[in-house]
């Protein structure tokens, strides 16, 4: 069975853990990642989205943080602060900083992105196809609004320096119009006989992976059941601060909100018959809810998305294997439907 | 008193130690280093012999090996060998990679290397004022056989990977020929009282510098005199394998021999009034040979440059200072002559 996640960071990485553990070692995956969150730092290229998954399925993780290595030691962000050289709010490892190396160096050499990830796959054997979203830069951007002047900054910079305690106003994946999906993204969709939206933050990662021209169609068209699983339990994001970000697209935090906000393929279809092409495409069959939000199920699937309430605390790596069973279970369930 | 000295790495850093402590914290000390050491690792800029000299004088040095951090990790390294990424035979610790990093940014910033070298120099606090020979990229080239077959590899791989194992038939300064004197060089060596060749390496560290367009012709007609010493102990390099750059230019390990390769003013004034143009011009008005080749002093005398045997093993920092007094006392003696 071929499997396409689309996939940010942390939650994505560890759905993806539990996920393989579900399908067993034949299964055939592969992870668009999110590459909007990618920053330029001394001079080097770092992409925290595909090296969690990298390091999270090539058992090189640091567990508890949930980014960066495990065993990590920080020489060279003692040395940068000595030179005076910033960022300090942003914590990068002597390890980690080898893997920016390699990447930057290899970037300069005229591989493209795909090519770099590759490479480094080569050592961490995720056991998973990973290719970026794109090999186009894109950053996403967040604007915020200080002492009435309006401003944007890097997503890091929002996410990592500010704690996300700024309201953000918009997010603005810069570059992501003239960018192009990676060689062997749109294929993967086409081919694939699931499409899973993990629970990640689905403005800016999953929601910066659909903004690619091309990737958003090729989800709503592609042949095989899409289905995803709620980063919102209870109202509040599971992890990370995805309701600020929500909140500057105007969507509630909630699971059926975010449900409604990807949209529903089947309305699309019954709406493109009767014409209303006006409105993006829906992209989800199914949508899990946790079990503690049961009552938005019968909202979710008014709009026309199939739900199900299932455990959805990736408390470890059996329980996110059991919620990436449930997914493919929807996922059968709504196949052709 | 203003002092120049032409530095390659660790001897020429070790010498310029002694000399600080020789003329006090008043000295006025400007060094020319030599930057044909240079290469790119993990698409990085290394200066390793400029880096010798920042880190012996600023405290940071790692005593023992001479070149590199004390109390260094080598994470990055381990990580480049997990990544199959080379080369492997150059040994750049995590601490010294922050340097390159560094560096590295701001030439990608379009800074050139002097105003970098400035920049780093401004954590360091060398307590001279250390400039680049050059902002041009330079790199010693040693031209190697092997099976009969000539090939041209860089010095840093003829040093430190084959440990200058293999004959050189040549050193070749890839660039030197369009390069130009860094700001300020030339500047310096015009102003200078008294202009010092250290123990450096008279080919590829001393004889690099010169090979600046430029830079030989402004020491051989700089006002200040010109005193050297002795790399050369008892016909064997004080450390290094100087004797195999020697031969590639057929010039003999001895103290008398290296001292006749850089030449004396005096015979060269004398040559060109005799309209003897051809020749290069000499540079050196005075010449220290260790206490242990006071026979060859005779021999110095007699090409023309002012010559006296005294204690040349750097053993100790006292030991350096008292040589770095006995070349400018050797400079007073000569200034005017």
């Amino acid at each position: 069975m071929r499997i396409v996640v689309l996939a940010g960071g942390i939650g994505g990485a560890r759905f993806l853990r539990g996920l393989k553990q579900a399908v067993g070692p034949d299964s055939d995956i592969t992870v668009v990642g999110n590459t909007g969150d990618d920053i330029h730092l001394f001079g080097l290229k770092v992409c925290p989205d595909l090296d969690t998954v990298m390091y999270t399925l090539g058992g090189g993780i640091h567990e508890e943080q949930g980014w960066g290595r495990a065993d990590e030691s920080f020489s060279i962000k003692a040395e940068m602060k000595e030179y005076g050289v910033g960022p300090e709010w942003f914590g990068l490892g002597d390890k980690d900083f080898a893997t920016h190396i390699v990447r930057t160096q290899m970037l300069g050499a005229g591989y493209p992105l795909s090519a770099v990830t590759e490479a480094l796959c080569a050592r961490w054997q995720p056991g998973v196809r990973l290719i970026p979203m794109s090999d186009d830069r894109v950053e996403t951007h967040v604007l915020i609004e200080e002492d009435g002047e309006k401003r944007a900054i890097h997503f890091q910079e929002y996410w990592v320096k500010l704690h996300a305690t700024v309201d953000a106003k918009a997010i603005i994946p810069v570059g992501a119009e003239t960018a192009k999906p990676a060689p062997g993204v749109l294929e993967a969709i086409a081919e694939a006989d699931v499409i899973v939206f993990p629970p990640s933050n689905p403005v800016v990662s999953v929601g910066t992976i659909l903004s690619v021209p091309g990737i958003r169609a090729a989800v709503a068209k592609a042949a095989a059941p899409v289905v995803g699983l709620s980063p919102i339990i209870g109202g509040s994001p599971v992890r990370g601060m995805a309701d600020k970000v929500l909140e500057a697209v105007g969507v509630e935090t909630s699971a059926a909100a975010v449900a409604r906000h990807y949209g529903s393929r089947a309305a699309s279809r019954s709406d493109s018959g009767k014409g209303g092409g006006g409105r993006r495409e829906g992209l989800l069959d199914g949508w899990l809810v946790d079990s503690s939000d049961a009552g938005a199920v019968a909202e979710v699937e008014a709009a026309g998305i199939a739900c199900r309430a299932v455990p959805l605390w990736m408390t470890d790596q059996d329980a996110t294997a059991e919620m990436a069973r449930a997914a493919l279970a929807l996922a059968e369930e709504v196949r052709g439907a």
